[in-house]
């Protein structure tokens, strides 16, 4: 009953099988690969557009890497106060960006609120040489709080930013749990909202170390800098092919929609059971593979007895986490100690 | 006959059980999992110390890693001119190390000359506060020029290093083919002589992604920043088990010693048989697994029609690299194509 | 009637004259000469302890490059929301830490609540390597609303961040005005109070340009990178004697306080005045030379019709700033026009 | 007989007198006052072009920040061995660049050989991911070793940096002197041979802090990016009218050309009269106001008797610097005592 986080969770098989496939003779290093290019022509086919793309190997050099060309040093990325790339990666985007500013936004449910980004959008100007300017608004999709954006919410946030020529960067270190919870595709839930790059991760939802960095049409000129950067950065790996690979194997056949679905549907088999018990309260919608409830002490003490593993969360709330070989019988048991 | 580079290679079938052992259940994330452990002692274990190691997945990222934690963003790395550091990764050790300077040094057969060394260390003072004080000697062994420094080498150099208090860097992308080319251990080639930290390569030599960050025991204490800043580089794998399952099953039963083993003799056969072709001269000794060799136009373009790759090196030779998977054969063809 | 900011002010006679005494024959480079050595013990004088002292040119450079010896690089700078830091220095401090956080706390009057330090603290840990610790707390004294925190409440907001082991930094661009406000020595206001380190403005009160960056005693072993520092930002002025000078004319018979006192004596009375009027609202307490008022608009046109130059602030109010060299005439003028 | 450096040097009193009638009134902060202004239009007359200007307070702020405005993070800057730039700002080229390398250049003299610029362009491609790009040029004009380039050098020189499309960047700290060495105009040593960026310097020649950094049309455009990198650096004076009045008063009625005709001729004759005496010999041609001259111990120890003041350079040769307050009688007493 390990509900610690989906990074604890083994890679599906199809993953290792990948890797065989992979590993057959020689193959150009650095991305240049066979394999890397197949995966390129998946992903446009998904998305249904032409984007460019990179692979990496973290969520936070994901996001840091694809910032890194969105927002000069002197700028500022507008994020949800519980935002990732604000709270929990060291600082990576700082890094990666050179010095920017990461300002954090209000909102319930870590969703940013459209009042807190007009008001910020009202402080902050864009061309007055002693302030930093707003350049980028990033989003997490699925969020941290296990929630998703609506279209609409999206297409209200995104509007607001494009108002003012910002770019929209997506965190979708969840974004496969996000999609199948909205039940729409990736280019709407992207691009056609005006999404101008996307971290799209894998490593959460049943693969060992994959990401991609994806450019939409609007900034995929951005490509050569992003390559350098990645190079700068130590991330751009000799062998790509392995990375590209798992990748591939991932948005095959719709084992990613799979996966996430798997996740999904046992957050919320999870989630409904948990919250109808006593002593349970559930602090956020559960839209993907993430349930946060409010526990009481003996009900906690009680589950962590029958060897459920949670994180306790610094809102006080409890935090479970699902991933593709979260069992049945893992939520029924869960459920069997709650009640 | 792929003589490109040993990241062309493909990895060793090893590798793949490995990643499949490793992927057994749930684990810790960020390396706290028990393979990641495991390896460290193994680490411990070969180089008879108590040492202190990071996992990482590209040489550009193990080295600055390596040298964000050796080298103030004031201070300054003594390099070789040719040293991959400073012409081959984009500036990375610049980067992490936020604006630190390169020096580059002169000496034949991409080795550092002492004369050089002694020259420099007049040159720029330690505590003059307008100068770029020397904070560390970086040594790339097997170097960029496919040589070895002697053990006698080693010593001059860094206790010149030493007599002005640098920190000593070990760029060890090929460090297992200089090992078994010198015959010695892995602790006389690093902290017996003086070598502070090491990033030991294992990519190259039949692995898929994986790399080590070594600290000896007079900068071990180094630990926390080094983790701090691999977070802050997106370089903590959040399912780091499968890049230390790489490294543990590459130095299980002495399988880097062997591969490494194979790929210089590869190298030394093609070095000894081209070399005693018309119109071919050998322009570096052959300690490992490159070939530096200066072929006549009608020779170069004759082993190009026989199918065999490799690259022209800027200084006018062509380059030759062999892998753990370069065949008895692929070395007979080249050498009939040039006779 | 120029009530825009004392930075639109001249410099007190007292300045010219300094600069023409420190104008005589050689002196060395880079504050090496004895009008700098003079000026420090001018300061330790005055503060009553023995300090460590640079000089500067900017109350930016002078905030920046005192955090820049304070806050390591993936570390965290708590501040008010409204700080000159966070606001008004395009990033100087993110710039000069190299990549360091800063972080908005709320607060009344542009003083943060303990509420929100003690709030801040619980979130962000000091010892996770995911997220960046907290390392500085900086307080502005005159703050940006023109209120001077009370001793006591410097003893709650430093004894909070001490108790977490963060460093103190004071950015006292207005630090003689907030100084003769609270009728306190200059130890009893820093040092003292556990302030580490000061930036010490002199240029909004009187003078040219001249900032002394001072690291107390429990940070001033840090003076070597300090220098570096100040070096390698390009703010170690060749001819460093016409900078301190300015400053030992400022500190010398008292002129900072006289210059403080009169600028905020003519604050004291356009609040008093204007506030008296119907259609305004004070919208702070006057603790210095900074009035900020909410103003109806008709009352704002005449004031500006009448050749009161001030500006409109971003929450809505009118900032009117006052000088050494503000006149009661000025005043009297301001508040007829109101009438 | 104080030759140690031009910096130790007081002021001219032109520019005491500058000041005080700077200091009438309120005037505009930041660079917008109407002596800033002023100054401007002075510099697009005397460079016959249409120029951007901002001004500094040292010269390496004055280095640093052009070329953080022509030199990517991720490029590099070429320059001599010997050059400012490089040996003596503790890398504030790096620091202001955010991480860019700066590759030092052999010739002779501290010039760079054609040869020297030549080979590097060949050995570092413009396009390779891996590989740090050469991105600018810089020149020191008068350079480190107290000479300058002839306009036929500057030719071949820039003529093959823009083969590469580099921009050209030169280090005037000692421009005027180097000026009214090649008796040419201040566009003909400039823009008219390809320069796209000055930093030209005025505290070395008679001022207190002032230097200028005046783009070219071909770079006039990035005068945005350069404001927001000088406020990001706590370079943007509040009170920027007595830098700017400092600049004005050397720059009118050709006083920056007399003081620096006094300064050349004052080391001409020390030059001459030194370099006839026996044990003494001239290391570099004299071209400005610096003379470096290898003297036999004893020579040297009697000059220092004798109460003269210099360096002694880490060539092993002594440096002698003059300045336009370096009397007939200073040169005279020095003569004598080596003779």
């Amino acid at each position: 009953m390990n509900f610690l986080s989906d990074t604890t969770a083994p890679a599906h098989p199809a993953l290792l099988d990948a890797l065989a496939r992979a590993n057959e003779g020689f193959a150009p290093s650095y991305g240049a690969d066979p394999v890397s290019q197949a995966v390129k022509q998946q992903l446009c086919d998904l998305f249904e557009t032409d984007l460019e793309v990179i692979f990496t190997v973290s969520g936070t050099a994901s996001n840091a890497l694809a910032l890194s060309v969105l927002c000069p040093p002197d700028a500022m990325v507008l994020c949800h106060d519980e935002a990732h790339i604000h709270r929990d990666e060291r600082g990576a985007p700082e890094f990666f960006t050179r010095g920017a500013k990461l300002l954090p936004l209000a909102g319930e449910h870590a969703k940013i609120h459209p009042d807190a980004l007009a008001d910020t959008l009202r402080q902050w100007p864009s061309d007055f040489v002693h302030a930093t300017p707003p350049a980028v608004l990033s989003l997490s999709q699925l969020n941290e709080s296990g929630c998703a954006y609506t279209l609409d919410e999206l297409d209200v946030l995104i509007g607001q930013a494009k108002a003012r020529d910002l770019l929209v960067h997506m965190d979708g270190a969840r974004f496969t749990n996000a999609l199948v919870s909205l039940s729409c595709t990736p280019a709407e839930m992207t691009w056609k909202r005006g999404v101008d790059a996307l971290s799209l991760g894998a490593t959460k939802n049943g693969v060992m170390a994959s990401e991609a960095i994806i450019l939409f049409s609007s900034v995929k000129d951005r490509l050569p800098q992003l390559l350098a950067n990645q190079k700068r950065a130590g991330l751009m790996l000799p062998k790509m092919r392995y990375v590209s690979a798992q990748m591939g194997a991932w948005l095959d056949k719709g084992l990613w929609l799979d996966l996430a679905q798997q996740a999904n549907a046992a957050a919320k088999r999870l989630s409904d059971g948990l919250s109808a018990v006593d002593g349970a309260e559930l602090v956020h919608p559960t839209n993907g593979n993430e349930v946060f409830i409010r526990l009481e002490d003996g009900l906690a003490a009680r589950l962590r007895e029958a060897g459920a593993g949670f994180y306790s969360w610094p809102d006080g709330s409890a935090r479970f986490v699902t991933s593709w070989c979260t069992t049945d019988a893992d939520i029924s048991a869960l459920l069997d100690a709650a009640r």
